[in-house]
């Protein structure tokens, strides 16, 4: 076996193993493609790579991913300030974004509290956040965390927390899916979107 | 949206899209799963796609992945020098030294004949094939290409070009997977497993 796979592909292989959602098996499909792809392919893929790290960093005001801090976000004068959307990872800010219907600022947790996953209240940026929050421009935190037990959880504590800060705190509304069907959605979001009605 | 995004985050996402099964949405997950990951993670795979393309070459024996030419397969004086094995893939290689139950050499074409994907006899190893064959050491070519159109017409097509060249040319059986279940078997697979019954 050691015989036919030369350590350089075996040490691509190990790296890409160590991606979530890449198994042993497309492990070696990607390295025998990027094998038989022109040098470019994997060229480009090794530069950024490199650069990812060395070149972002954390916003020490919001914890999105910059390359300047403030990012450009924060530093945005047209925004509005007084409204922070508390998101659990970078791509929930970019969903956001991409809605187009909101123009305040953001905070980054980097995860939500999963006790089952080890991951307590000091492991996320809520600490950060409640001190944000101190300062006192804030009027409003959207609670933007996902919905599910451990969003949840996050939220609530989120909401203990900056309760004596005199801010108003909501969080995003559930109910149905906009183009969901009524005979396909979950006994719980049915029952969030019965509980949530609005007048007509 | 430009807003949101640093540049460095959008090249690695760019750069993993470019990988066959790798979708805009998988991309930036691992990109930004590595942003939270060890600075190790992405330090690790990005000097193995430097690697991988630098440090290897192709045997120019049996065109297999190699550091050094030849091969250690083709290299190794323990193997059966009078027997190859014509595979598609690298990978294919590997799958067969698994089996622990063939110890000749290997031929790999890197491709099969495809002419809906413009794929043509030039574009894989068959001409090389046939230079090997003709230099005399060898006895018996065993086509090893996936059972299927493409693979069928490949070995079609070798078969015809060394047809003349006086070695014995195999090809592997078809017939039912071990351990598979009659009843959910293609019928292709079990009319090839009809014909090619054997007496107990």
């Amino acid at each position: 076996m050691s015989n036919a796979i030369p350590e350089p592909v075996t040490k691509l292989i190990e790296a890409f193993s160590r991606l979530p959602g890449v198994g042993p098996k497309s492990a070696s499909r990607l390295t025998y493609f990027l094998l038989r792809a022109p040098d470019e392919v994997s060229q480009r893929l090794s530069d950024a790579l490199r650069d990812l790290k060395s070149q972002t960093r954390f916003c020490s005001t919001c914890y999105n991913i910059t390359v300047n801090d403030p990012c450009p976000i924060c530093s945005d004068p047209r925004r509005d300030h007084h409204v922070i959307a508390v998101v659990e990872e970078p791509l929930d800010v970019l969903a956001i974004e991409r809605t187009g219907s909101f123009d305040g600022l953001y905070h980054v947790l980097h995860g939500a509290i999963s006790p089952i996953n080890g991951i307590g209240v000091d492991d996320v940026k809520i600490r950060e956040l409640v001190q944000r929050v101190e300062k006192g421009d804030t009027l409003e935190i959207i609670i933007a965390t996902n919905p599910g037990y451990e969003g949840d959880a996050t939220a609530m504590y989120i909401q203990q927390q900056l309760a004596s800060k005199g801010v108003k705190i909501t969080r995003l509304a559930r109910g149905l899916p906009v183009g969901g069907d009524i005979e396909y959605v979950d006994a719980v979001t049915l029952s969030r979107a019965l509980q949530g009605r609005s007048e007509l």
